[in-house]
Order: C-alpha cells, then sequence, then structure tokens
C-alpha cells in the first residue's frame, strides 16, 4: 500500500501503545513547517510506493526495513487542500495511493458534522427545516435522492451529507421535545464514531473481545442497580425495546413450557399476558408475532395517573384461570409512554408470586431512574421481577439504539434460543466459548450497542447519570407548576408527574368559555396537531401529542435532553401561546 | 449558548447552503493569521456569552442582532492544543463555553480513529493482538473495563478509546477472511459518522424525513434488481438477516393465516416450514420463536455441492400433507453460510406454485450478486419469490448492520405488524403519512441502517458494487485454482465456488500418507482448530472453520473485503502451511 505518512517501524510497535500526544508544540510546530516535512513526505512515500515490502512482510513482528519516521509512529492528521471533483469512491482506499485523500475526505466530513454539532446546541438555529415528501422527492435545490448506475464524484457525495443534515431535524437540538429519545450527547458520539470504525460484531468473543466484555461488565452493573443479588443473571443489547419486550415473553414461554421450542404453541394450553392499557404497544406486537394472539394480551385497567390497578390484574387472573385459559406473563411499565406512568410494582409481584406468573418490568423509558438516588423509589420491588428491559437511549441520552435485556434467571437465554450453529459457536476454540454470546440471541449479526454506552458511563460515573436524570426530571416539574393554572393550559391528570412526561392540552381563546360538549371536544381535538403542524413548519420546536383512550388529543412533553433549560420550557409556552390563542 | 466561534447571522441563512469551500487559500490563510482571528474571536465570545439574545430569539426567521462574521456561516474546524486531563464530560456542550473542548475532543477522537483506519489497510499491522478473557478482564497495561461512581477524565476516556482499538480486531484488514462481513468502506463509514450525528429513528417521516424517503427509493431500486415488475412491493431494512427472515415467516403466516394475529398459531393447523439442511439457523430460530416450534420446520436434503435437491422437497412436501400437516413456507438459500451454495430457485418456485406455498429466497449472503450481471443468474428466478432477505452489509461492503427485508405484495407488513399506535402515528399529521414506516415493524425504534448504504451506491453507482463483487469472486476463484491440486489440500466438494466461499481441509504431512479411519478423521478435526489457535496467537490472519453433517472440521475461506489482493490469498496458503506443516 502506498503512502504519503510516516511509518511504524514494524507490527510489533503497535501504535496505541504511543504516548497519547506530542510533546507540547510539536503540532503547531507541523504546521507551520508543513511545506518542507510535506515534500519529504512525498520523497518517502514514493520509496515506499516502489517497494512491495509490505506485501512481502509476511510475519507479524517482521519489521519494515523501510522506515521514514522511527519516533511518530502514530502522526496527527494534517489537513490540506484537495479537489474532490475529480476524485471517487475508488480513489480512497484501500486504492493505491489512498491513503491522503482518505483522510481528507473524512476531515472534510467532520468538517460538516462539527459544524451541525455547533448549530445543533444554538438556539438561534431551526430544529428542522420542514417539507412534504414530495417536495423532497422532487429535489430541493438539486439535492437528488435517486441512485443511479454511474458514480458520483466525492465532492458531490460531500454535497449530498450537507443536504441530508440540512433537511433533517436537529434531534439534539435544547427545543426538540418530540421523542423519549433526544439529545446529542458527545461522549456517547464519539463512541458511535468508533464503533462504525471498528465495525464488528457481537456475536463471537472472537472478533469483538473488548465489546463483549463491556458488555458482561455492563449489564452487570445494571443488574445490580436492579438489586439482583451480586448482579447475578443474564442479559443482551438488543435492536431497541419491542425486541427486548419480545425477549422477555420468548423466554417466559419458555420457562413454563420449554417443549414450545421444539413442539410449537400447539403443545401448550392457550396462554394469556397481562398488560396495561397505557403499555408499550410492543407487548402486543410480541404476542402477535411469537403466535399467543393479540386477543390473549389481556389490557389491565389503570387508575386516572395511569398505573395498573392490582385488584383489576388478580380479577383478570382469576377470570382467565375460570375460562380455562392459563396465565402466564405479567408485564408492568415502568415509565409508561404517554403519561410516564409507574405502575406498582411490588403488589404486581406479590400477585404474580401467587399465581406463579413471570414478571417483566418493562422500564424502557423508566429504568434510567434506578440510576437516581431521588428517584429509584419509583421502581420499588423491580428487583422481583424475571426479567427488565431498560433502554439507555432514552432517559440517559445514549445514542439509537441502546436496549437491554436483563434476565434474572442465568442460562435460560441461552436455552430459549440456542441452536448450536457450528460455522460460529465451535466449541473446539482457543478460548473460553462460554464468552461468545450469539447463540444467546435471536439475531445472528448484532450490531455493538454498547460501546457507546460504556463510554459515557466511563466518562460521567453513576453520578454523571444521576444528575442528568435528577435535571430532566426538575425541569419537568418546573413546566408542570408553569402551566398547572395557567389560563388556556388544562392538565389531562393531576399532580406532580411522576417521570419527565407532561400532558396537557391549550386551550384557544374560542373555546376557554364553551360548556363541554361533544362539539368542543371536537375542536379541542384539532387543536394541537394545528399547533405541531404550525410548529413544524416554523420550525422552531417540536413537541408530541396524541389522544389515549376517551381523551381527545393533547400534548405530551418529555426531556431528556441535557441541553435543556427552564428558558427553553418557558420558550415551549411560548409557542403553544402564541400559535394556538386564535385557533 | 457561549462560543468563541464566528456564527451565522440568524436561523434564516442555514450554514448548511453556504458555499462547499471557500475560495481556495482562505483555509491556509485562517491558519497563518490564527493567533489574531482568535483574539478577535475572543472578544466576540465574551460579546457573546454576555448577552442572552439567543434565548430571547424566539421566532424562526429572526435576526441575530449581534453577529461577529457575516460573511463566514460555516467555518472549518481548527485544531488547537488542550489540556484534556483537567477536563470532563461535563465541560463538553451543552456546557456553557463547551464548544471549543466538544471540537478539540472529537479532533482527538478522530485523530485515533484514522490512525487506526490507515494502520488497517497496512499489511504490517496485525489483525488482532489475541488476549483470552480472563486477560483483559485483569486490566491490561491499566485498561481497566470496570464503570465507577466517578467520572474519568476526558484524556482517560481517549487512552480508553485507543486501548478499545488496540484490543479489537481489525475486521477491515485485508487478511481477515473470518465472517461474510468484513473490509472497512470509507464511504459506509462516513455515512455511518453521519448517521450517528443525526442520531434520529426511522419510525416516522416526523423525525426522519431524508432519511425514510432514501430507505423508500433505495429499497425500491433493490426489488427492480429483483425484478419485480416496476420494482412494486414493500420492505424495511431490519437488524440483521435473521430478523429479516423472522419477518418472512411471520408474513408468510398473515397471508395464510391471518386470524393467527389475532388469536394465535391454535388458531391455525400445524404448519410446517421448509428449509435446507445447509441453510442459516435463523429459519429454525424463526421457528422456535414464533411459536411453530423446530421440529416443524423440515430440513430438505442437498447435492454434494450444498444445493437443496428439489425432488426431495416435494416428497418431503407430500409427506407432510399426507401426516396431516400443512406446508405453507419454503426458504431457498441463496448463498449458503458455509458452502456459498444457490439453491434452484426455479425449480423451487415451480413446487410452491404447485402447492401454493410462500417462497422466501435468503440471500443474506448472496444477494449483492444481483447487482453483477455476470453472476446474478445464480439467483434466475428469484423474481418468483414472495420475499427476499438481503444484507448488504455482508457482499456489498457496507457496515454493519445494514440488512433488508423486501415484500412482493405491498400492504402485508402493515397488515401482519401493525397496531396503530395513536401516540406515534397520529392519523391527523400535516404531511402524508403513508410514509411513517413504524408500523410495518416488530421494532417501535428502528435505528437507521440505510444512509450508509444509500450514500455508497451514490458513490460507487450500482457499477462500483458490481466491479467489487466481480473481484471478490475471482480473487475466491484464484484461490480455488491455487489449491485444488496442491499438495496439502483437500477440496470439500469439487468444482468452481458458486459464491467467496472455498471450503477446504489442510492435511499436515503427518496424515498425507494415512489410509481413511476414524483415527484419521479425528486427528483431521482438530488440525483446523489448532491452526486457527496459533493463526490468532500470531494475529497475521483468520479465517473460518467448521464441520458441517458428517464432515470435520474444514476451512471456509470468504472473501468479501475489497483490500484483498492475490497477495493476500497467497499470503493465506502460505501461513496455513508453515503452521500447519508439522501438526
Amino acid at each position: 500500500m502506498a503512502t504519503s505518512e510516516p511509518r511504524a517501524t514494524g507490527a510489533d510497535q503497535d501504535p496505541n501503545t504511543a504516548n497519547l500526544r506530542p510533546p507540547s508544540g510539536t503540532y503547531e510546530y507541523a504546521w507551520m513547517h508543513g511545506c518542507t516535512r510535506k515534500l519529504g513526505m512525498k520523497i518517502c512515500g514514493f520509496l515506499q510506493k516502489n517497494n512491495s515490502l509490505e506485501e512481502r512482510g509476511r510475519l507479524a513482528g517482521q519489521k519494515n526495513l523501510l522506515s521514514c519516521d522511527n519516533s511518530d509512529s502514530e502522526s496527527r492528521f494534517r489537513r490540506t487542500e484537495i479537489d474532490f471533483s475529480n476524485l471517487f469512491a475508488r480513489d480512497l482506499l484501500p486504492a493505491k495511493n489512498g491513503e491522503d485523500p482518505t483522510i481528507q475526505f473524512l476531515l472534510e466530513i467532520v468538517d460538516i458534522l462539527t459544524n451541525y454539532i455547533k448549530k445543533t446546541f444554538d438556539r438561534s438555529t431551526k430544529v428542522l427545516d420542514f417539507h412534504h415528501p414530495h417536495q423532497l422527492l422532487e429535489g430541493m435545490e438539486g439535492f437528488n435522492l435517486e441512485l443511479s448506475d454511474q458514480p458520483e464524484s466525492l465532492e458531490q457525495i460531500l454535497v449530498d451529507c450537507r443536504d441530508t443534515l440540512k433537511y433533517g431535524v436537529r434531534t439534539g437540538h435544547p427545543r426538540f421535545f418530540n421523542q423519549l429519545s433526544s439529545g446529542l450527547d458527545i461522549i456517547g458520539l464519539a463512541g458511535e464514531w468508533l464503533t462504525s470504525t471498528a465495525n464488528t460484531n457481537m456475536f463471537t468473543y472472537e472478533i469483538a473481545p473488548v465489546f463483549v466484555l463491556m458488555e458482561q461488565l455492563t449489564l452487570k452493573k445494571m443488574r445490580e442497580l436492579i438489586g439482583w443479588p451480586g448482579g447475578e443473571g443474564d442479559g443482551l443489547f438488543s435492536p431497541g425495546g419491542a425486541i427486548s419486550n419480545m425477549y422477555s415473553v420468548m423466554i417466559a414461554r419458555y420457562k413454563y413450557f420449554p417443549e414450545v421450542k421444539t413442539k410449537g404453541m400447539s403443545a401448550a394450553p392457550r396462554l394469556v399476558l397481562f398488560t396495561s392499557e397505557h403499555s408499550h404497544y410492543s407487548i402486543k406486537k410480541a404476542g402477535a408475532a411469537l403466535g399467543f394472539g393479540t386477543d390473549n394480551v389481556i389490557l389491565l385497567s389503570t387508575d386516572e395517573r395511569g398505573r395498573v390497578i392490582p385488584a383489576d390484574l388478580e380479577a383478570k387472573i382469576i377470570d382467565a384461570k375460570q375460562k380455562g385459559y392459563v396465565p402466564l406473563f405479567v408485564n408492568a411499565t415502568a415509565g409508561s409512554t404517554v403519561y410516564g406512568a409507574f405502575d406498582p410494582i411490588n403488589e404486581i409481584a406479590d400477585i404474580c408470586e401467587k399465581y406463579n406468573l413471570w414478571l417483566h418490568v418493562d422500564g424502557a423509558w423508566g429504568g434510567g431512574l434506578l440510576m437516581s438516588r431521588k428517584h429509584r423509589h419509583k421502581l420499588s420491588g423491580v428487583e422481583r421481577a424475571n426479567s427488565v428491559t431498560w433502554n439507555p437511549h432514552k432517559m440517559m441520552g445514549v445514542p439509537l439504539q441502546c436496549s437491554a435485556i436483563l434476565v434474572r434467571e442465568k442460562g435460560i437465554l441461552a436455552g430459549c434460543n440456542s441452536m448450536c450453529a457450528g460455522y460460529l459457536f465451535q466449541p473446539d476454540k482457543q478460548y473460553d466459548v462460554t464468552y461468545d454470546t450469539g447463540d444467546k440471541a435471536i439475531q445472528c449479526g448484532r450490531h455493538v450497542d454498547i460501546f457507546k454506552f460504556w463510554l459515557m458511563w466511563k466518562a460521567k460515573g453513576t453520578v454523571g447519570f444521576e444528575q442528568h436524570i435528577d435535571k430532566c426530571l426538575d425541569l419537568s416539574q418546573y413546566l408542570y407548576n408553569k402551566i398547572k393554572n395557567r389560563e388556556g393550559f388544562q392538565m389531562v391528570f393531576n399532580g406532580v408527574p411522576q417521570h419527565t412526561n407532561v400532558c396537557f392540552w391549550y386551550i384557544p381563546r374560542s373555546l376557554r368559555g364553551m360548556p363541554d360538549s361533544d362539539e368542543r371536544l371536537e375542536k379541542l381535538h384539532r387543536v394541537a396537531p394545528k399547533i405541531k403542524a404550525m410548529m413544524m413548519e416554523s420550525g422552531t420546536t417540536m413537541v408530541g401529542y396524541q389522544p389515549q383512550g376517551n381523551k381527545v388529543n393533547f400534548f405530551r412533553m418529555v426531556v431528556s435532553n441535557p441541553a435543556v433549560t427552564q428558558s427553553d420550557i418557558d420558550f415551549l409556552i411560548g409557542e403553544i401561546e402564541r400559535l394556538g390563542n386564535d385557533l
């Protein structure tokens, strides 16, 4: 491979062992003397190019005889001007002489990204620049989404990258409140950049030794926070909370009816699952996918705050048994999607123990509160669960995707899912193959979701996550206090929110005096969508809305972004009033 | 937000619309005059810091009255020396004055990554630096994987990043042949860096407008390559081929027995699935997970090349029907995991039509060959499939994860999976909500896997993928030709490989004269693991091995990395001989 860079002298001098940084000043010096150094390196590069030594240098540890620079085994990048209009993907590594264009191309990308990052945190930037699908498909100012047979120049690729960001949504913006996942954590981002550069797969220790161990240690810490003795148990990172919840149903079934794995659902009686009417739809999806049927996912009634009423659970268990069905599984939600409600886990656990049912806690949204000494009591009883879903990509600000399924009983994940594929999980490897995780998963290839989270935990400590969570909950309480008695605002339920969810209607002036009637409800139902549409058109902020049960469309405000301040909450209130007052 | 950078004058001047680059020379100029510019910006930053205007600048389009630099709305990054030993995650954005440390920290990360990338393509670098789990857990040279309550400094975080790469496996190295996914595509990598910076979610157009459209257009192109008329149909990117295959089984069931969605598997007769004994284990995993049971996944016999024997399929269908079971689904593998075999799709499709069965083609590994005019005939008949799995992250070199499930019938994915969650998929949004994809998926949040692939397709064109595929297959044929008659090598099956898989035993000198016997087989079974262990210890190369059926451990060589040359193939042969000769 040709190069224009100084080189390490051999593979045994791994560059990663080099000092973290050159002596202070070296870098500036390199810049000042860029021209002469470059000339030297060109000569050096020419010599290397014309020598196929590295092609012949077969054995690890063998030194390259040719080395231009022994002292600088890890060089700091240098930025140069390159004309990308005549360069193509084929000119980058592994192409001969591809090293310099590769580095310069990546630095251009980094330039685009760092500018985007700066703007994301800048409140004078819009949250989004909204366009309808047909507008984007027609091509905005030359942004052509169509793919073609022939390659585009790297200059065009850079333009495409800018355009992609330009027409996207800044989910890290301090005024983006639209989803449970928001924010742009810089450490997490660095972790993702590294993860994609390492480009490996979690299924075996063999090709992901460090990541596999990080996953193991991190899952253990999470289990300790749940409260399982010694952090014992099992778990995996999965591609999102819905899949984590699906795992929980699968392993519950395997625990009580292991023959279903080989014989199918016909080997079991009619099994029923229980979950809150406020719970995430993934429990129903799992019921449909795994062959239970959505009719056998029984929805539990909730109190006015959206929390499961334990007596209703018990009544429905008894009812199911009387019908000859077999209750199998109860999902308790720790932080419901809309209300942010925490089901009373201890009372539900009592019932699960009484009737010998699997208890799963869906803490996809609320699991993060386990890291806060102030708020973890809301999950009291979680240590009695058989399995827990917990998505660090929601409340803890980890970049998407990062979701864990945690299981109290060791070995059951593998028992449920293993197929012992010989080509991956050879028993005769030279290392302890119990570290291979692939056969526990329903996936084969599995993306490395752990590193960004591990790195954030290292960088913030548990206390950093705690501070983040406490701050977000404080902000929600601030919002609640500001609007609970404010003219034009009406809370969907009373009392301080349990999580960061604040649910409210905005009542435009025209509806304020109006008596309760179907007409008023119909009109109110249309208010939130109208305000939301105007918000998106103006690009100033984004917040979600939805109906729930018999309640017409209302706003659901959530805070999970550390960039949010009280001023952003004030801004949201003002914006809703500005846009909605005269509807 | 405080800043030390020049600013755009307002949100309506989106920085992304700025020219791609400043006039030639500007950048160098900025460097030369860094000191005076910096001073100016410090003053400017001070003024901005002490003015909360952006906090009050509420409406989009409103200009910032204070602006330090009107001409340079998108600034190029500048690298400065920062002492990270006293900085922590909390000092980065969104912290006050966090912008400069943020950019400098990310540039340090980029420095680590670009050095890693350069070394990855450098054959004098080891593929891996192997350590056993207990060694890494004990802490290598201070690399501590344990998490703690208190934060680490950013300097330590940078060291951790270096160590993570140091002890990992270079899957992009030209001598890494261990998995179907290998290589480090620079465009794909840039795409991943951008994706993680955008940090959004595919479930709605609302928060991923550009990515949703890219997915739609790319899936259409893929369906065109499959040969479905007009590229019509449906599809999704899913977290890997196993999940894509699971989708295919789910939608087949929904097509023939839609009542299973609500009533469960008890509403259907005993359904059976058919797949090759050489097929990927994910079909069996899907059978277990979805409630069919692995006993109802019937394995089909193959010829000596690992291709399904159509007559065996028909015989087993008839047998199942005679037993009163209901054949539902046939999986034809296009590129099997170990042999790289392509099942005869047309003959299988004939049988599926005759018996009215769902035909799925698992092209996770072989789907990429559809882009090659020379090799696409191997998937002849794929246009008759009802669904196709195709993983661009394998043969096409797209970074992990990137897998598509493609479906011929429009609407069936949504029919199968929709639960109509009101909080996400509001029908009263201001845009055409048919663009919201979330309710088609079994996931809720869905990672953006499309962008890197779309960007690679833009940058290479269809012809670029074609060249890549043709080159990899040529290299495999080169290997096959080199070893088919070479002393010490024995092919597992005869004939030119259909895909890049080349399967062979290496026979150490001590076994060469030995007559066929159980003893010889036992000894031969231990050869590949021993050579592999030595390879990993020396770090020079990696290649997979496994047993298959009654065949003892053999090597499976695959090529999907564009960095591989004939010299690397020669190297592998030589390395196996060097390590194995005297076993």
